[in-house]
This record gives C-alpha cells, sequence and structure tokens, in this order.
C-alpha cells in the first residue's frame, strides 16, 4: 500500500479525500494535518468518517510528510508553494488541490491571487492535472496542480470544439453555477444558509479567478488565444457544478454528437449523454464523473454545452485521486467506481 | 370597488392573485372559478388565505364572468381565448395571465403552443402586458396579454441596450433560472421534490416557448431582427428568477449604469442596482419589483446584464395588478407596495 | 406618527422590524444603530429596503434614543438590560427582543444565560410579551420582554390545555423544529448551507435556555409546577418554526377542539385548524399569525398539538410590533395585516 | 455470482437496490421489472446508472423470476403477497420492501392497509427482517418482511431500552421526521418541491400505518403490550429519516450509554455515538448505518434517544441487502461499506 498524506483535512476536499481515500486498494493515509485541530481524533471532527478512519490530526511538519509517497494539500491558496520544493527535494510527490500551479504566467497569477510566489522555479514544471489533456506528462510528473472545479467542468465542455476548431475562441460564454460547498467550510456570515438557503444571485462578476486559468488551458488546446466570459453562480444546494456553455459555430452541419462521443470515447470519467436527457447535476453526485450533453438549439449557429460534475470530486478530491493513481502507477479508476447518489 | 374574477384560482398564479387583492385598496374579488374544485371553500385549498378570503369555487360561468369589470385567466395556455370574445362583448376587460394573446404572429404561436387559435381576430387588439413598453396602450385596453416569467426578467434587462442601440442583435445570449414554482402545480413526477430537490439542470434546451416572445418583443424595441439563444435552467427553490444576459458591445466608454438609470428613472417597479452590488432573487421576493445590474466585466467588450424577479409577482400576478391598475385608472402601484421577504 | 429608534439593526430580527415598520401606519423609524456598520445606509446592507428606507446606521447613543417613543432592542443577550434604566427614566418605553427580561427567577436567567444580570430591580416590572396572557399589562408597561421564538410556539399551544387543567402538567413533550433563520446571523461554520442544508438534527439537547422560559411561564397558566421536557432541532429552511406538542390527558371525551377554539376566539393573530389540515409553516410565513391544530390520536389518551409560527414574525419582531401596537395605543393589528408568502 | 430479480425498478427503492448491487461482491441483478417501462433501459430512466448497469427493464413474468436465487419486491404494498406463494414454491428466496408480510396479525394488517390479504397462511412464515432482533431466523428464512424506514428507526433506538425494562412501555413518543424521498416517486401535487420545499409540517397524525408495525415488534423486545405515540413529519429535503423518542425512566442512575453501548457492541450497522455528538441525518447518507445518541436531559426523568438512519438505505434498499447476504450466505456487510456522503 502507498502511504499518501493529507495537508489541511479538515476542509470539504479533505473531508472527501478521506472519504474517498477510504475504499481505495492501493493507498492509505499514513498522516493527515489540521493546524487548529492537532490531537483530536479525525471522526469525532468528521462523523461520517466513524468506524472508518482511526487518524488523529497532526502538526503540519516536514519530516513526517517526508516519509509520505505523496502529500495532497488540501488547504487555502499559498501553502503548497511554501512546502512543495523540500518535499520533492525529498522524493515526495507533491499534489496541489489549491491554486499555486495552476497558471504558468507568474504575473497574471500574482494578480488574481494577490500575493507573491513563493516558488516560481516550479511552476514551470507543475503539470495542470486534468488527465483528459495531459495524462502522460502526470504519469511522470512530481509535482501536479489539481485543477479548479468550474475550470474543469467547463474545459472539458469546450475541448471537442476548441481543438476541433469548431467554434469562434474570442466569443465564448460560460455561465458556472455551484452549489455552495465550492466556497469552502470558512465561517463567513454570506454562506450562511438563512442567506443563500432558497435563493439564487451571481458572484465575482466583474471577474473570477478561475478566468485566467480556463483561458489559459482552453489557447494551448485550441492553439489561438481564447477570450471567455465567465459568471459564477451560486445555487442554494450544497454540492454539484453546473456549466452552460455559448459558443458560436464557425462552419454548419457539423455532427456535434460525434465530435463529443470521439473526443472522449476513451476517457473513463467523461459521459457524453444524448442531447434531449435532461443533464443533472446529481447524475454524478458523489463521483469522479463528468457528464456532457451538446447541441445547437433552433439551428441558430450558437452551439450550447451543458457539463456537470460534483464540484467536491471531479471538481477536487476526485480528480487529485485520478492524478495519484496515474502518478502511482495504479489504475486510473482505482477507488473511484461507486454510482451517483440520487436522489 | 371595482371587482373581478379570477378563472382558475387553485394554481400559484390565481393563489398569487388573492394573495396579492387582499391587500388591493380599489379592487375585490367577485368571484373565483375552478371547475375540479367547484364548491370548495377557498380558504380550504389555501390554507395562507385563512381569515382574509370568504370564497368559495364556482364554476366558470359566463354570465357570473360578465358581472366583473375585468377578468383575469389563471389558467392553461389555450382557455382565454376560448372565453375573451364573449366577456369583451359584455364589456368586461379581459386579463390574461396565460400565453394566449402574447405573440402577434399567429403561425409562430401555432406551432410552439400546439394548437390551433381560437380568437386570431383578438390577437392583434391584445396588448402586450409590460407596462415599462406599452403604459399607455395598456390604460386603454380592453384585452391585456400577461408577458411570461422569463420574457419579463429579459426583456427589461436587454431593453436600454436595444433601444440604444449599443449592442449586437444578432448575438444575445440569455441564460434564465427559476424556481420550481415556475412549472405551476401539475402533478407530476419530474418535479417532485426528491426528483429536483439538491440538484441543478437546464431544460428545454432545444427551444423553450418563452423565446419567440422575448424575441418579437425585443425586436420592437431593436426596431431590426433579434437573434437570441435562451437556456432556462431549473434552481432548487420555490421562488424567483435570475436572468444573466450576455451581448456584444458596438462601441467602447459607455455609461453602462447610466444609460440603464436613465432608462428606468421614473419606473416603480425596476431598480437598477450598483453593479457591485450582488443581486439575490430573495432581494425582490413577494414583490412586484424587477432589479438589474450591469457590467462589463474585464473590459472585454461584452455586455453582462443581471435580471432578478419574482416569478409569481412581477412575473405573473403582481404584473397582472400592475396592468389592473393601469387599464381600471388606478394609482400603478396600488396593492403592490410590499417589502420583500428575505432572509 | 411615534418615532421608534432600533438598536441592533443588522440581524435578522432587526431587518424584519424595519420591513414590517415600513408599511405600520402610526410609527416609524427615527433612528436605527449597528456599532459596525455606522455610517452605511440600512439599503445597502439590506437590499430588500431598497426604495423603502433611507435610514444611516448611527452610533447606540443614549440621546439620541430617549428622543424616540420607543426603543426595540434587537441586541444580542446582555445589551438592552444595560440601556434601559436610562431609557426608563428619560420617558422611553422599552421593548427587548433577547432574553434580558424573559426570566423572573433572577438565578435561574443568570445561570442559564452565563452572565450577571446589569438592572435586576427591573426585572419584577418587565411585562412578558405575550398579548395572550398579558394583554392588558402590556398595554401599560414601560418596559417588555418579548418572548423567545420557541417559547411563542410552544406556550400558545399548551395554554389552554393547562388552564383547563386537561393535562398532567409533569408529562409533557415539546419538539422543536426551526429554520436557520432562528440561530441569527452570527458568522460560524455550524451554520454554512453546506453544513446544515439537506440534513437534519437535533440540538442542545442537554438543555436549551428556552427551556425554563417555557416553564416558567406555562407554570403561571397551569397555577402549578411544570416539568417539560424541550428538544430543538435544526430544519434546512430559512424560516418558521414548528412545535409538536404532547401531553397526557386527565379525563376523557373532551372536545378539544372546542377547548383551543373558544380560548382563541378574540386574539386576532391565533388560528385554531381543524384537525385533519396539513399545518404548514409556510401558511404563517412572513405574518403574525400561529396557526395550532390538536387532536388526540387514535383515542391512546395523549394528546397531540401542532403550533407553527414564523420565528422571525410572531417568534420576534411580529410579536415586538404586536406589543408596541398596544404600549402606544394603537389598533393591536396595525402593520400585521399581510398574507403569507405560500408558496 | 447469485442471480437476484428486482420487481418494480423504478421506485427509489428500486434505483436504491440497483446502485449498491453494482458495488456488491457475490450478487447481480439478473432481471429487472418494470410494467411501465417495459422495454426501455434501465440506464436512460435512471442517468445515474449509466455505465454501470446494462439492463432493460422486463414484464414481471414468474417464469423468468423463478430462475433467480432471491426476489426483491420494490413494489407497492399488496404486490408481493400476490407473487410470493408460486416463487417460494419454485424455490426462490422473497424479500420484500414493502408491508405485505410485515405485520403479524392480519386482521390488524388489512385495516391499515384497506385490502384483504392474498397470502395470510405465508404471513406467519414470514421473518420480520431486522437482523438486530431476528438474525439467526433471517438466516434461515424464505420469506423476509422489510422493516419500514421509520420502524427501523425508532425500533433500533427503543430496543434497549425496553429490552432492558429501563421505560414505561406505556408511555412512549415517537417523533419522526423524514425527507421527502421516503413518500416514493409517485407523481402527486403534495409532494411537488414548490409544495413542500422551504417548509415543514406533520402528516398522518390522526394515525400512520408504521404504527402498529413498531407497536408489534416492540411488543415482543419487551414482552408486554408497548403504547407509543408516533407523529411522522416531513422535512424540506430528499434523503433521511430522523427519529427523537421520549420515554419515561423507570429508575435512576443507569449508565444509558453503556446500555446502549453493549446491546449493540456486534452490530456492524448500528453505531452509538457519544450524546454531546451533534447527530445529523447527513452523517449517514447513502450508508446502511443507524446512528443513535442517548440521554437524560436535565436528570428531569425523561429519556431522549436520537436514531439516524438513510430512509432509503437502512430504511429499505440496503437494509434488504444486509438481509440478502444474511439469506444467501455472504458476509452480512458485503456491498454495504461505503462512507457517508457528506456534506
Amino acid at each position: 500500500m502507498a502511504k499518501v498524506g493529507i495537508v489541511g483535512g479538515t476542509g470539504y476536499t479533505g473531508a472527501e479525500l478521506l472519504r474517498l481515500l477510504v475504499g481505495h486498494p492501493q493507498a492509505e493515509v499514513g498522516l493527515i494535518t489540521s493546524r487548529a485541530e492537532v490531537g483530536q481524533r479525525v471522526a469525532d471532527a468528521l462523523p461520517m468518517l466513524r468506524g472508518h478512519v482511526d487518524l488523529v490530526f497532526e502538526d503540519p511538519d516536514t519530516a513526517a510528510l517526508a516519509a509520505c509517497d505523496l502529500v495532497f494539500f488540501a488547504t487555502p491558496n499559498g501553502t503548497a508553494m511554501r512546502y512543495a520544493p523540500a518535499l520533492l527535494d525529498a522524493g515526495v510527490r507533491v499534489l496541489d488541490l489549491a491554486a499555486d500551479f495552476r497558471i504558468k504566467d507568474i504575473a497574471t497569477w500574482e494578480r488574481w491571487y494577490s500575493m507573491q510566489h513563493a516558488a516560481p522555479a516550479l511552476v514551470d514544471e507543475a503539470v495542470y492535472g486534468l488527465p483528459e489533456i495531459n495524462r502522460d506528462a502526470i504519469r511522470g510528473a512530481r509535482l501536479v496542480a489539481n485543477p479548479g472545479c468550474y475550470p474543469t467542468a467547463i474545459t472539458l465542455g469546450l475541448l471537442p470544439l476548441l481543438e476541433t476548431a469548431l467554434i469562434d475562441p474570442t466569443r465564448i460564454i460560460a455561465d458556472g453555477k455551484s452549489g455552495v460547498s465550492g466556497a469552502g467550510r470558512r465561517a463567513t456570515a454570506a454562506l450562511l444558509m438563512a442567506e443563500v438557503g432558497e435563493s439564487f444571485k451571481a458572484y465575482s462578476v466583474a471577474g473570477h479567478r478561475h478566468e485566467p486559468e480556463i483561458e489559459e488551458t482552453l489557447g494551448y488546446a485550441a492553439r489561438e488565444r481564447v477570450r471567455l466570459t465567465f459568471v459564477p453562480h451560486l445555487v442554494p444546494m450544497v454540492r454539484g457544478i453546473e456549466a452552460t456553455l455559448y459558443a458560436e459555430l464557425r462552419g454548419a452541419d457539423v455532427d456535434l454528437q460525434q465530435v463529443f462521443a470521439r473526443r472522449y470515447a476513451e476517457e473513463p470519467f467523461v459521459d457524453v449523454v444524448p442531447a434531449d436527457l435532461a443533464l443533472e447535476t446529481r447524475s454524478v453526485r458523489g463521483t469522479n464523473l463528468c457528464r456532457i450533453a451538446v447541441t445547437e438549439p433552433q439551428r441558430k449557429g450558437v452551439v450550447v454545452v451543458q457539463s456537470v460534475i460534483d464540484n467536491l470530486v471531479k471538481g477536487a478530491a476526485g480528480q487529485a485521486l485520478q492524478n495519484m493513481n496515474l502518478m502511482l502507477g495504479f489504475a486510473e479508476t482505482d477507488g473511484l467506481d461507486g454510482v451517483a447518489l440520487s436522489p
């Protein structure tokens, strides 16, 4: 069994990593850290793990982490970049679920994240952990940047269109909707159920940090500059992301269904569904799947793609496990074969 | 006091008409009909009206309706068009909350609603009941077609841009989100809470009946053909519509905030909010308000408009009351001055 | 117009006071305070009040408050007791929506609220503001303690049974359920939607502060010691309280429906419904009503009472307005005649 | 691999059986029936099963069912009793998830279910499928009656108290709360999200069919007549049941925690948690666990038990799998070892 560490175990992505790793046939959690909860039993903080996990939160100590085969950072932005150099030097693989290594352009990163990068030399080496585009690079990587939740849903929804140059890359609209767990477990009045329950709103309309990440990734796929307008929204539910994507078709009479089906034929975690199937976020709840539907409504020249994921799984912990499986040479689907919880 | 009738009193729009009319200073409900509930006390079917309403559901009888000053049709599509001719002949004003008179092009209407129009001669006379564009015509009208819920939110959000030719009218995206009450009170498994709770989805992606209505109305405002891609979504909440609208700006350096503020300066039920205010559906819950925010994110040449309404009020019963107030010569805000219920 | 002040205007009860006072025919808000938000426009913090309220949050300054006819304290426990003496001396009536003056036994109060009482001399004078038992005393009162939300629902549900000695007062069970707004607007992780959405739980099972308040009030009604077991629960919704009350009947063949109907015949805000009506919290949403149903299931000797209120209205701000109406000599229902928002 | 059949595959319990059986190491679904959906692919009706299940709904044909080792009936009440005799004769084991064989007293059953029993001769043989009391009998059984969802939560919560005669069996209160999936997938207006969302209510207060089932089962445990008052409530969430149970302690100074811990020490699916842990339904979501907390608040002589299950798992399909594992000689936890999905 490989031994993995989790830094930052009390947030939702840390908890979800634990949930998924409980069922993993080849890896087990050797240590989990939480500065705020040192000494507390994990199963006391996260009662759904009672009977499954017998760990205690520890202090994030580099020596202990260095004894792991791989360390997940389920921490706020700006944490992994401080630990990564020493861990990599010690031969440990590092997988950051936050944003520290997602953007290659450091100036762009520093502007959107309002801090100085602590490990700029590693940014180039880091592999963007979206297996559907970087599978081989992830296999050999020491350092992987797990994509954001919106970027995963949106990038997978647009890839087939941009790779085949079927759409105008400068006129893309991404209307994203996320359940509230996407905002994490911070104690903030704005995310109280009494504030966000039974209501719906857009947020960060002026600009969201995931936008440069998406534009950069899609730019590689399109081999030209991508201009995207992205507006995220908050849905009064706990889990799930849906992105509705709009773009102008460059040609007519393309079999969109076939373009998508072909692109993702071999992908274990992307499911292209018939255009007339109602694509609900619950159909992927708890799983690592991205389900996608594509159509050109009313033949107006605008392609509409729907893409749904579970923000905590394919949008965070599940994708991290998929990457870990690749990095450590396990079967890509190990620990990720559950059925969605629906209803 | 004017005496009004409500045909179809057991659905959500009928119930909401009753709620609002209870507090109206100049109009009272003379009769309310429901074929399925004849003889039942209204307050038994709708317990929130206990103590406020002492009516009994009656059979929809033309003679009794003809004794009203105005009759609301809170009925399925295809009902009002069968009653309207006789009632108008009897001197009664008619206000249809369904779709029978919303679209001027009868062939388009018949295609989208899959039935033959029973009163084509009245379609031209009917006034589209959006006071923000048709106030004077509504004042003199005998027959008013109350707009759909999505069309209200979307049209008000785009009007200032199209009237001033600031955007390309052929590249508009309307991403709509609605609470579940928008689907009415039909007994259908697809709308059970166990089906739509804690999940999010798009629906009618291939084409929604409100699309031709919106395109027609916006076309008059733009004085040219409008091409819109509209995708509605279902939000796991009861009330509220949010529409996020995307369009390409034709010029630069326009003060969008001022364009909207000026357009709606005199409108009692449109509130243009600062671009940085989080625009939540709950901020209009229970009220006849449409609140709108406008911005050009990251100066990319794409204008983003957010528009929120309560689908049962400004999107249905409240707008119907606003129209009634105009038709019967009352103050436009009579009965519509409540504060939103938030949280 | 009477001029009232609100101390603590940014919580849910403060906001709800504002919503209700906007429509009050005889009183208007002269000033509103919030230490944290001094200088901010109220309508910026509470967007649902845009267009209705033109106030700015002020510092809680005794001189300014002393210019009001009545001051509401929508503050944390322990605040009103520090302001009340000076305000009362200045001839201002004081209405505390928190717990400072709810319990007559000061030792009991200090044990449950873990602080020393700052104005013990006023506790005796304070009138418990449940008009259904203390209407006349409230009329003449300078200082009123507005009841808690659970105590309102539970006390009104049990009063008719205890006043007539129909039940064993030592074997009462109160199973309470509250929407999340009952917990206020504090930034705490435990109340995030991601924590409490799509889940249900009991809390404070070991003992809740409202229990001694309920036992004391019911004891006066029963004229003997009442022993109650009260367990509150958190419902994944925003507004509403339901209490299901269980007690052992002392005799048989009582017409429970009539006992309740008679007790509340003259009460404007208590509605005794037929036993077979589904009693939903939404039937009172936004209103000052308490609706009650009573029955003896299966003739087993146990009476079951259901009681529903809106925790922010009859459970807080609405009841405060009802008390204000009595204290200032207005009609008791002024400003409180809206219909529930349902659905 | 054992081959099992599912009769009635389109409801929530049928779907949940499929979800759980996908991961079962020893059993596979040989056929699934649905009269209404004959010929439809299961994964089209239940999209969360895309990629996992390649079955087509078939007509419920006795010959095909007779080829199974075990048949689950996830059907309305009154169905299994018509099929069971022939299947048992054919040597097939039968597990009914509905109520046909839950109550031994046939007259009681016929009164509560308003139909005549079609297989009274089998009622005695049928084993009540609660492994925590009938494990050995289930192992040898041909016919098992899977308990109702409320009875599972309530019985497990009261067993340790009744078996040890610690409480008065004639004064028990069970206040149950269920998510909406407990009502099944019937197209009925009363269960629309617009009807039950953002609201809370009791239902069936006059008497619920699960009450005689609970009283009978608890009576065997107590070896005396049990009188229980049970009031179920509907929670605006999809999954989960919480029951708060109240009973009068017969003696003092009992270590309740130890009584429960000892009773369930060997049970794989009952978890007795510390009394001060908030017991949330989400802590068991998707799992076969029943978590229980017990305490005597304020030493008042009343014991309060909280019991939570997932109504579709331990309250239906999961318990059915647990029973199947026992009946077919598999490990009791096979296919049931997942971690709860929380948040």
